[in-house]
């Protein structure tokens, strides 16, 4: 880090790594928007203002939607590495750590920067990512419905049979194209590796843990709106598969509230396989026509 | 129940205990004021609305000041029997169930009424009270800083200490004189039982948990600021006792944010002994000047 701490007239470029969290709730989701609070749009103008530049641009590993919650959102930043150096810290300060703690003094205080750190060579947030894990939350007990949590539990009308969503969820674990649980999108694919997707009763809260490679758009949501079903006892566990093997969305499955879902973690490989991951990542997935939704939710 | 669903003509009173939830952000407080919105103010009207109705008159286990929340707060009312017997139900729903659900739907999304039962004979939500436990959440490391849980754990500049606070808090357990961390009040005592004051770290997050037969106003928070000031290392573990012996406020200790703290639960003992609890409570603290004091945080 000697480097970013005194700079050479030569300006660089370095990628940094950022960890952060937000309540997606007064949020017009992550990807900005003209006119609209995003949280792209909040964190880039922070830095921008702290950096004293301007088109700062963020690269998101996991775009989520409006009023869709992040504990473990990464994003990763180009910065010229005089502009890092300027920012004022306190002492021996490191220059990320200043840059952190200047940011989450200008942005709001619903969303948090955790970590800035200098990415390791080949370090892409979106494509270097192997798995993203989220959370979905719900109580359906009345009892249990906590207004101090009530921005990200979904209170839940009816009781949910946990035993019967998991024998269903069990079935849609694997390589399977997940169109019926997919807003479609002009030659985007929809084929997913779904590698955990189980419920469990926390606290007497309803977690679904759900992770995958990549999800299309609203797939968490669309699947525990299916998962929903069954667990009302509405349709037999085999349903959601059923509708996974149509291939076509299903009426009577509902895509559950934003508020109850969180994306939790972002797995990455060890730091020699990030560069051949995110080229990996790029021929997979950037058709002419994608439309970035590899990773939305 | 049988009395509650058949009224005769001869109108009795019942007496229902309520367990309920809320998240103080936007509360000023417990306590009814006239032109604020209170949980009180909003409980009764909405009982009022909900029974056709006025003056419903809630007594209450713990009286929360501003900014303060609650998971297991217990309240009583008395209701006339036929007033009950009339909240329209669905099918064979019990009135107390339909008094839930109805109440839930008129007040705000951040009070939660859990439960509503009749109370048992001799019961009184505040004098039949044998303990109180509070919790205090503190997140001292800023990579802990959680969006979601702003309104309730506060963000702590600097790291704290567990081990030496929970030292320090070990001395002040007991019967003793609380006045050094009590908001004075003419009259009031303030001597207390303090049964448990414990740092633990869940998560990554400080939580003190804080039991007591009763409490006098701003007493946790009090009691919480003190021990941060032994956490950062400014004073050694046995300040905390001398603040107490000393029987008056210390100006090193600053009252601690009220949003770190909720009323976890309410303690009452057996049925049989509910009535003798309460005549005990009521002889022991209603001196003359006496103002309501012995419940408050």
């Amino acid at each position: 880090m000697a480097d970013l701490l005194h700079p050479s007239w030569k300006t660089e470029a370095v990628r940094l790594r950022i960890d952060l969290s937000y309540d997606g709730t007064d949020f017009n989701g992550w990807a900005i928007q003209p006119g609209r609070r995003t949280v792209q749009g909040e964190l880039e103008a922070a830095m921008d203002t702290v950096l004293r530049t301007t088109g700062t641009r963020l690269t998101v590993a996991g775009r989520t939607d409006r009023g869709v919650h992040a504990r473990g959102q990464v994003v990763h930043v180009d910065l010229d590495e005089d502009a890092l150096a300027q920012v004022p810290g306190r002492g021996v300060q490191a220059p990320v750590d200043a840059l952190l703690r200047r940011v989450n003094g200008v942005a709001g205080r619903d969303v948090r920067i955790h970590r800035v750190s200098q990415a390791p060579e080949g370090f892409d947030a979106r494509f270097s990512a192997i798995w993203r894990r989220y959370a979905y939350r719900i109580a359906d007990d009345p009892t249990m419905v906590d207004p101090l949590r009530r921005s990200h539990v979904v209170a839940w009308p009816r009781p949910l049979d946990v035993d019967a969503m998991n024998v269903a969820a069990a079935e849609l674990l694997g390589l399977n194209d997940f169109a019926s649980f997919c807003k479609r999108r002009e030659g985007a694919t929809t084929i997913r590796t779904l590698l955990d997707l189980r419920w469990e009763r926390i606290d007497g809260i309803l977690v679904a843990e759900v992770r995958a490679d990549a999800f299309c758009h609203s797939m968490v949501r669309s699947l525990v709106g299916c998962l929903a079903v069954v667990g009302e006892g509405r349709k037999r566990p085999g349903f959601a598969r059923e509708v996974m093997t149509s291939k076509t969305r299903h009426p009577g499955v509902a895509v559950a509230p934003a508020h109850g879902l969180t994306l939790e973690e972002v797995g990455y490989p060890p730091d020699d396989q990030l560069a051949a991951q995110a080229a990996g990542s790029r021929t997979k997935r950037m058709l002419p026509t994608d439309s970035h939704d590899d990773d939305d939710e």
